[in-house]
């Protein structure tokens, strides 16, 4: 039995979830993660103490799971705001967007101003898929939250990690708070923040024999919990 | 404002949120307002004493939601089985079961014996969209279900009630909980059993404005509120 998943065969898992024989549409699928992670940040952080949560937002599903987070934290009570820099054309996170903006989620232009009103910093920047190297403007981001003191919570993977290995140098961002998806990663052995928190309940059982999984159990209705 | 939304206004709404103007996917409402059932059963029956669900599921997209409450009621720890006797061909309802069976969720053909083995019953027939006459097997299953005395949790709507005049007959089923979604209907005024939630917390508020909608305040991040 495993209690991480690498790279290669979280890509695969992945597939196997949105395949034939499994059936998930990524529409549910990433309504369920981005939902866990909201749930599991509201664990943490009152939105009464914290309540303005920029959220830093990738490219690919990490960032749509962002999105989703975005959305449920809002309804929650909190302030999200987005940095949204690199927007794909697919339908589905132009339809994620549009659901945050019609909350009046704002949409900021400018990272560091935004940086500096937020309590709060989620990073749904890159997640199991990344490779190196960081491009522009995501580069300078991460330089920018690895300097700031505010929290930040990593969603699946802390961006700028190698997904298998963990930080890439010294200057590499630090979260203090990391939600895994379906399975940690294995760079979360290098994760020293406060809390790691699992969520993306949805892995079938046969799927996780299959794997050799060993997900831990989730409380009552529950969609994280804290490991 | 208002704090029911009668059939003709209730399809306007469920319109409204799947166009360009909102942007929702069925998959995303559909996952969510299942959730909420789920996680509003949680709530009042406990896994350990009330273990197997029958949940019977209707050809449209109450009975998605239903499928889809099925799983994470898996999930949760209960046994739930379907009784899903019209299945239609579309792509996500034939994924939604995939996905129950996946989870070796047992699928019956023969309702009574499935009523008598179950600790509770879902009803996930008919939704807001149901107009008279109900045709077989539903007709058979509603009177069955209004003779046992097994509890009995209706998906917002109890089926067979006209969705803004309540019961039709005196044989109409009686359910012991009633999980509206989104909004309650006019026929929940005539809901006399003992739990009465909401679920589905996804109605942005410019919508809720446009609709004059009076919608109860969820706690925390729970995804239902009982009201």
């Amino acid at each position: 039995m495993v209690n991480v998943l690498k790279q290669a065969l979280a890509t695969k898992l992945d597939v196997d979830l949105m395949s034939a024989k499994c059936g998930f549409a990524l529409e549910q699928l990433m309504e369920l993660a981005g939902f866990s992670v909201a749930q599991a940040i509201s664990k943490v952080y009152s939105f009464e103490t914290n309540p303005s949560i920029l959220l830093c937002v990738g490219p690919g599903n990490n960032g749509g799971d962002g999105l989703v987070a975005a959305r449920h934290l809002y309804h929650f009570g909190y302030k999200p705001t987005l940095y949204y820099p690199k927007q794909p054309d697919k339908n589905h996170y132009q339809n994620l967007l549009k659901q945050c903006q019609n909350l009046g989620i704002e949409l900021h232009s400018d990272f560091k101003k935004a940086l500096g009103s937020s309590d709060l910093v989620v990073d749904a920047l890159f997640g199991f898929g990344f490779k190196p190297p960081i491009r522009e403007p995501f580069f300078e981001v991460l330089s920018a939250l690895s300097k700031s003191n505010k929290p930040i919570i990593s969603v699946d993977v802390p961006s700028g990690w190698d997904v298998d290995n963990g930080p890439l140098s010294t200057n590499c961002i630090r979260p203090e708070m990391l939600v895994s998806l379906s399975i940690p990663k294995p760079c979360s052995s290098f994760f020293s923040g406060k809390y790691h928190y699992l969520g993306g309940r949805f892995i079938p059982e046969f799927l996780a024999k299959e794997y050799n999984l060993d997900i831990p159990k989730y409380p009552g209705s529950d969609q994280c919990v804290l490991i």
